[in-house]
C-alpha cells in the first residue's frame, strides 16, 4: 500500500469535511458530549451496524437513512445510548436529525445519528437541541480532534487516524475517528467509528469496500465478548478530490481499498489498546485449521476464555488453558498435532510441552504486546483476532455502583 | 420426592461402599491428594465425560472401562490433571488402574481413574503407586469425608451430600461428593463428581437416569464458561440394598430418579457457591422463548456476559447489559416484549425500565443470592442456569504467577 500518514489527522482532514465537538450537558461534569461531522456537499455513504437484535433508537434511524441517497453528515452524542427507550427514544433520535437538518437547511434523511453511553435512559432533548445549534455555529475544517474528544465515554484517550494516497495524480485523503473501550467483540461493539474521504466513489463500490474493511478490522477485535446495542461504522465519501471514479477496474482502486482497511485496522487497534483496565494486547493467530470457520472458532474460543485472559494478566504462559479452550471451541482438533507459539517461542509441540524453558515464556508473556500462534495441522484455514487480558481493573471499572 | 437427607453423608454412606483420602505427595504442602472409592462387590456404572476434544489421559481410560461390565471402584488424584501428557500420560493413567486392581485382586478394567489439577505436567508415579497402596490399607466405611477432602484443588470446602429413600420397604441410599470451583460450564467443567448407591438397577436404566440428572444439574451451572479437559461424573450402583430391580415400571422408580437428580443438583449448587472469588449466586431463568433452544441461548448469553456478571459484583441492577446480552444471544427477541424481574421485582416491562425504584432493585442485587427471570413473550420455551458474578478476586486467583 502506498499511503502517507497525516500527522494529527482525523475526520476533518479530507477536503470539504468539517467537524466539531462541544459540551451540551448530557455528561454531568461538563465534558464534551456532542459532535457533528458535516460534508460541504452531499456525500455517498456506507455504514455497518450492530448485529444485536436489541438496537438503539439512533441505529434504527441511521439504518434507514444510510440506505437511501447521499448524506450531509452525522450528529453524535455521548453519555446516553438512547437504547431500550421505546417509541419515545425513536422520536428523540428523529428529532436530533430533524434539528440538525434545519440548521443546515437540508432534509432530515440526509443525516445520520449515533448515541453511546448508558442503556435505558432518555436523552435530555432541550439540551441536545441547543447543543446542535451551538455545534453547527462552531463547525470547522480543523474540528476533527474536538469531535473525537466529544464521542469518548470510558475511553482514556481520543482515537484518530488519517492517511493520504495518490489517485490520478491528485491527493485523496481518508481520515477517521473512533470510540470504544468495553463491550468490544466481533460484529460490532459499543463502538462508534466515523470515516470521511474526498474520494470519488459510487455507493455500491463504497459499500463493498466498507464491508470488506470492517471484516478485517472491527470484526477482528475482542475485549470482553459483548456485542453492544449501538455499534456503528459510517464511511462518507464526498468526491471533492476530483479524481476519476474509483471503480474496481481503476488502477488505483486496490490502493484505495487497502488504505481504507488500514485506517479501520489502526482505529480498531487503538480501541483494543485502550481496552478497559487492560495490561496486555494479544494477537491470536490460528493457522492450519480444517477450514476458515474452524480457524475462527478456535481463535474466538482462545480470545474469549476468561481463564486464558487472566493468565496473561499474571504473566503466566499457561498454554494448558489455551489447549483447553481449543478443545471446547467446536473446531476440529487433533490434540497430538497442536503447536502453540508465544511470538517466536515454541510452547507446545505435538500437543505436549516443548523444551523452551518456562522462564523464557514467562518473560515474553510479561510484555505488553505479543502474538499467540496456534498451528492445528489439520488443513489450511486461517484466522486472527486482536484481544486483551482480563484484569482486576476491568472488573473494578465495570462493577458500577 | 420422598427422601431423607443423611447428616454428613457422602460416598461411603450407601451399603457396601468404602472410601478414603490420603496425602501421597503430588500437592507440595502435604495436603491430601489421593482418594479411593471402592464397592465391596462389583457395581453397575454409568458415567459422563467432558465434551472437550482435548481429553485428559484418565478420561480416555475411564471412558473405555465404564462402557464395559461392572466396576469395583475409582482411584482419583488431585494436583495434576494428567492432561496434554501424550502417550506417557496414558500409560500413567493405565498404571494407576493396574496398581489399584492389584491391591484388590481384581481386573484393571474393573477400575476407573480421574485426575484434576494443572494441565501439562506428568504424575509422580512412584509416589502415586505408594499412595494407592497406603490408601487401600486405610479404606473405611466412614472414609467418605476424607475422600471428599482429597479431591479438592482450588475448592475452599469439601462437597458431600447424601439422601435415603424407601424402595420395597427397604432403605436405598444415594450419596456423592464433588469438586470444582473454576472452569465451570455446561457440558462439564474442571469438575469431578462421584455418586454411590446401593440401589438395584441395571446398566441401561442407570445410564438413562444419569444422563437426565446431569442435564438438569451439572449441565446447568456456569462460573467462567470454560469446559475443562477432565470433567467426569461417575455413578456406581452395587445393588446391596436388596430391593427389586429399579426398572422404569417399578412404582418407586420415579422417586429414585428424582432423588438421584436431587443429589446432583445439590452437589452442582455447592460447586457454584464455592466458585472462585464469587460474591453472588444467581439463578438465570428464561421463560416464554420461541423454543427451548432459544431459551437456552438467551440464558447462556446472560449467564456468561462479563459485563452482566461484573455489574452484579458492584450491586448494580444494570438490566441494560442483560437486554444487550439477550440481543446478541442468537435467540429470537422482540425488544418491546421483554420483561425482566429481579426476584419478584420488575425491572423491565415492554423492553423499557419499569417503575420499580432503582434503590429497591439495588438492595436486591446486593443480596448474595437472587433470581433473574426473563420473560421473552414469544413462545413457551424455558431454560434455567445457575451462575455467579465475576469479581476482582476471581482474576486474582486465576492470574497465576
Amino acid at each position: 500500500m502506498e499511503a502517507k500518514v497525516i500527522k494529527d489527522g482525523g475526520v476533518s482532514s479530507a477536503l470539504g469535511f468539517q467537524a466539531i465537538g462541544i459540551a451540551c450537558g448530557i455528561k454531568p461534569e461538563g465534558e464534551k458530549d456532542l459532535a457533528l461531522i458535516v460534508s460541504d456537499v452531499p456525500a455517498e455513504v456506507a455504514a455497518t451496524f450492530t448485529t444485536n437484535l436489541v438496537k438503539a433508537a439512533p441505529v434504527k434511524v441511521s439504518m434507514k437513512h444510510s440506505r437511501k441517497g447521499k448524506v450531509r453528515g452525522v450528529v453524535v452524542n455521548a453519555g446516553c445510548a438512547n437504547a431500550c427507550t421505546g417509541v419515545g427514544g425513536i422520536a428523540d433520535a428523529k428529532r436530533m436529525v430533524e434539528h440538525t437538518a434545519k440548521e443546515f437547511k437540508s432534509k432530515p434523511t440526509e443525516w445520520l445519528v449515533c448515541s453511546t453511553g448508558r442503556i435505558g435512559t432518555r436523552l435530555p432533548m432541550p439540551l441536545v437541541r441547543k447543543g446542535i445549534t451551538k455545534a453547527a455555529a462552531k463547525l470547522s475544517h480543523d474540528g476533527g480532534t474536538e469531535a473525537a474528544k466529544a464521542i469518548m465515554t470510558s475511553d482514556t484517550r481520543r482515537k484518530e487516524f488519517a492517511v493520504r494516497i495518490k489517485v490520478n495524480g491528485r491527493k485523496v485523503t481518508i481520515g477517521g475517528m473512533a470510540k470504544g473501550a468495553g463491550m468490544i467483540h466481533p460484529n460490532m461493539a459499543t463502538m462508534l467509528c466515523f470515516i470521511t474521504t474526498d474520494a470519488c466513489i459510487d455507493k455500491a463500490t463504497l459499500r463493498a469496500c466498507v464491508d470488506d474493511a470492517v471484516e478485517h478490522s472491527f470484526n477482528r477485535i475482542s475485549v470482553d465478548g459483548d456485542t453492544s446495542t449501538n455499534d456503528t461504522v459510517i464511511v462518507m465519501a464526498n468526491g471533492l478530490s476530483g479524481t476519476n471514479l474509483l471503480k474496481s477496474y481503476h488502477p488505483q482502486f486496490d490502493n484505495f481499498k487497502k488504505a481504507l482497511t488500514h485506517v479501520m485496522r489502526k482505529l480498531a487497534r487503538l480501541i483494543v489498546e485502550d481496552g478497559e483496565g487492560i495490561t496486555r494486547v494479544v494477537d491470536v493467530v490460528v493457522k492450519g485449521a480444517a477450514s476458515a470457520q474452524d480457524a475462527k472458532l478456535a481463535a474466538l474460543a482462545v480470545a474469549k476464555s476468561e481463564l486464558v485472559k487472566t493468565s496473561w494478566t499474571g504473566g503466566d504462559p499457561n498454554w494448558g488453558r489455551i489447549m483447553c479452550a481449543l478443545g471446547y471451541s467446536g473446531a476440529r482438533i487433533r490434540e497430538e498435532m497442536v503447536e502453540i507459539y508465544y511470538d517466536g517461542l515454541s510452547a507446545v509441540v505435538n500437543g505436549q510441552p516443548s523444551k523452551t524453558p518456562h522462564a523464557k515464556l514467562q518473560k515474553l508473556v510479561n510484555r505488553p504486546k505479543f502474538t499467540i500462534t496456534i498451528h492445528l495441522h489439520t488443513g489450511s484455514g486461517e484466522y486472527s483476532i486482536l484481544t486483551t487480558d482480563l484484569t482486576e481493573e476491568y472488573v473494578r471499572i465495570n462493577k458500577g455502583e
